[in-house]
């Protein structure tokens, strides 16, 4: 919602709001927006311009957040409940934001469809900022995020299944590791995403058995005869 | 596209569009409109009502064409390239279904996303049923079905490949069977969705592990002694 005077510019009735995680000290983490004097939190969101492809709108609403560009990101939902969006809570929150009282006529008060992107990033790289509505643009822990406006509660936890469900299925986790990455930390990854244990052994030789790592170098911290080797994912086709 | 005159009750913008799945004589089918005048097909489709959510309004396409309610169904994706949909075509398709020249400033010349939804029904009890825009609402091979609008075969690839994709993870082919059958009409759904033979044996014993069948009669045609059991799907919480 970082343009809401430039309606004319793009399709109506229509944003993107976009899941984003990032992985660190053993946390999966998603950007959350708090908007300016008050205590609302949202994830990011945009809407999408007359000359723009649909994962082209969710690019760049992740760039503007994030400072990356080329992001991993899926569609997984749309979400389309006629009563998602409460305009009163609309309405208090943009008089709090900027003083603006939106009339009922105001292009945002009409009912409002939303396509969820869940995106990947590399937790390190990100540069996060926020929006014209929003203060600050910051990680939160996903167990521990604070209450969401609207139905965006709901997204976080569709998103979070769609991750876990794929992280199996299309590899995509290597999305969130840095380049080079240690078996023990794509273990973490792993076991941090599904929230549960998993046995070294079994899962060493299971990720080897794909075919899509590369060995690297050993990582050189501690005694080089414990050195972690390193790894980087080649893809799997 | 069966109500263009009544513009001002639906959402602007943005359509659903159904890719509906039936199962006959070892052959997966999906339904096909056939616009008046033309040689040009379709998947059903329509618009959604400013009273209506997303799945109420897929429900009641899916009616329309099928006579069927409380239909199997899910999004699948949404097709939001801007070049999506050609307004040449659309312009003659209009001038050849109804005589009409569409203004250019006509509501469908306007950028529409759709919302792709993917169903499955009981080949043996739909009723399929034309829209205004059709002569013929008919079941095609998935194998050989003609030609198709805009992006349209682009929607049936996408969701054949979901279909394939969670017919094992979600135990959603059952929809496509009568609600008694033998392990050989399941097996053979099976083969044809995923385009492959399955160990006769293996698949047994895989589907019986799962406890989601509960059996029932002998199937009384041909000798007793080697009579199928008849099969129900019991869910799987």
């Amino acid at each position: 919602m970082s343009n809401i005077d430039r309606s004319y510019d793009y399709l109506p009735g229509i944003s993107i709001d976009c899941v984003i995680f990032g992985f660190h000290d053993s946390q999966l983490k998603i950007l959350l927006l708090n908007f300016k004097n008050t205590d609302w939190f949202a994830v990011p969101g945009g809407f999408i311009k007359e000359n723009e492809n649909l994962d082209e709108a969710a690019q760049r609403i992740l760039e503007e957040r994030t400072g990356l560009t080329n992001i991993y990101l899926e569609q997984f939902y749309v979400f389309g409940d006629k009563n998602r969006r409460s305009n009163e809570v609309l309405k208090a929150l943009m008089l709090a934001v900027d003083g603006k009282e939106l009339s009922p006529d105001h292009y945002l008060m009409k009912r409002f469809l939303s396509i969820g992107y869940y995106a990947l990033i590399d937790f390190t790289k990100a540069t996060p900022s926020p929006d014209a509505l929003s203060n600050t643009c910051e990680w939160y822990d996903i167990d521990t995020i604070p209450t969401l406006i609207y139905d965006h509660s709901e997204m976080v936890k569709k998103a979070l299944s769609t991750l876990r469900f794929f992280l199996d299925e299309k590899l995509i986790g290597f999305n969130l590791l840095p380049e080079v990455f240690t078996m023990n930390d794509l273990q973490n990854l792993y076991e941090t995403v599904l929230d549960t244990k998993l046995l070294r052994t079994n899962f060493q030789r299971k990720m080897l058995s794909l075919g899509i790592l590369e060995r690297l170098d050993k990582k050189m911290t501690g005694a080089a005869n414990k050195a972690p080797y390193l790894y980087r994912f080649t893809g799997n086709s």
